[in-house]
């Protein structure tokens, strides 16, 4: 079950992808939803039952051709910030400049902030550059996880349970308003700098733990290539700790972090230019692709 | 004009203080709106033509016994993570310990970071000790100023437009989960952690910029007291800064930063024990008081 946003005849609906991932099938038309039901309010009302219906749909493989609707981000706009992880690759953490002393390389505890989205970009759709504030525009592809179920103090061997699905997030960064402001939130937040797609991809589908390769392209060149078990937290331990004391919500995204090979990184620096294509992808979610504009 | 969410017969509702403030005029009987409407709702709607309407009803001073409701707070579930200043007066500055090194001792830069709130607590509601987490649990008065038009790239000199009303906000932080996870945003998001109120005050009761006194009290000690004044980044610099490149949308709450005062900069530290009662002030705007549980 790959679930998408997408507009058709000027309509903005919830699909799911044909059994061939060329088709697109209105999720309203398969449940007898709202028509105009969005992903957010579907995952709220989310009953195990819709599977099976759904996955009739998927294997009846009719629907509007993929190539004939507008793709939109999976979630257009998230209901609260993101959360996202700094730091969660051990090969990223030695790459990028720290004022912090960790023991053995590593943080001890996870690190998180969050992004506002005011507007999630969808696969195909520009990164604006934004060259009044910045010419350190930078990318990094990240695992998305999407929360299914309300819960707090939520214990580790649990966590799956509390889980919608996944997607893929660029967390594309402004490094010089990131260190300026020192918090990184504004540097994360500034609009049009979370590109989110092109599905969000139903927990069933993914065999738990997640091991997936991820990698981030600019251009035609490999930039990031790593796999979701190298995580310094894994999901069960990060979903579990923020939740201690904190309630997590339907529809919640955390944003697992981002392995090396971000522009930053290098010496010197590759950070984004107008033009750059940003191709990223994960293994058995897909390739969320958007150019710089 | 001094509006509020309160709960009167089982129903939650939205109203405004009647002119001797001991009674409550409910909003959707004097602008003929759904009696269900929401506070942000309200807030998207808000046309200057209601200022009249509303300012007779407050004239007329009938309305509701303010004993005879249940305060809630203005905004009870806030659409998106309220925005948050750190470090924003200069004496508070000094009594906090940093890693970062300021030149002349103040930020060059505000620095912004989030707040997740699952309910804003209540004036007279109850914050949660969260014992199993921390015995680091600290008080922060702050000016939170709501937004009540959409906009980005906001000049300084007409900020004043974009802002719907002014609120206290108690900036409840956890000091231990602060300062292990680096960033802030996990150790101010704690379920509880957020007390607003007790009124959201329309812009236009209050003279721009804004010299407010603005105290706490935990039990009777006197531990915070400043003036709105006292802020290094001041409201018009803080909503242009965080606007350029990123949407501020109505109903966006952001909270300006603590003065110096907080149970972390006592030697040693008086943090918030089981029973104590907090009491946040801001003069023009009121009082809200909370007992520690």
């Amino acid at each position: 079950m790959k679930f998408l946003t997408y507009k058709y005849k000027e309509q903005e609906k919830i699909g799911v992808l044909s059994k061939d991932e060329n088709k697109v099938i209105a999720l309203s038309e398969v449940l007898g939803l709202n028509p105009n039901i969005s992903m957010i309010e579907f995952i709220e009302e989310y009953r195990d039952e819709y599977e099976e219906k759904i996955k009739k749909a998927i294997e009846n493989n009719k629907g509007v051709n993929i190539n004939e609707v507008e793709l939109q981000s999976p979630i257009t706009v998230p209901k609260r910030n993101v959360i996202c992880l700094g730091k969660n690759y051990k090969e990223h953490v030695k790459e990028v400049p720290s004022a912090m002393d960790f023991k053995g390389g590593v943080p001890e505890c996870p690190i998180y902030f969050t992004k506002l989205v005011n507007r999630a970009v969808a696969h195909g759709e520009n990164i604006p550059l934004h060259s009044d504030l910045t010419n350190e525009l930078d990318y990094e592809v990240e695992l998305a996880v999407v929360i299914g179920k309300e819960g707090s103090d939520i214990p580790e061997n649990e966590v799956e349970d509390y889980i919608f699905g996944y997607t893929i997030l660029n967390d594309i960064s402004v490094r010089n308003l990131q260190t300026k402001h020192i918090q990184w939130f504004l540097g994360k937040s500034l609009d049009g700098t979370c590109p989110m797609g092109p599905y969000l991809v139903h927990k069933s589908m993914l065999k738990f733990p997640l091991e997936l390769d991820i990698k981030c392209y600019v251009n035609d060149e490999l930039r990031q290539c790593s796999n979701t078990r190298e995580m310094i937290f894994d999901i069960p331990y990060i979903i579990s700790n923020i939740s201690r004391g904190l309630t997590l919500k339907k529809g919640d995204i955390i944003s697992t972090g981002t392995p090396s090979g971000v522009g930053m990184g290098f010496k010197p620096p590759k950070f984004l230019k107008g033009g750059d294509v940003v191709t990223c992808e994960i293994q058995g979610i897909g390739v969320l692709r958007n150019i710089v504009k």
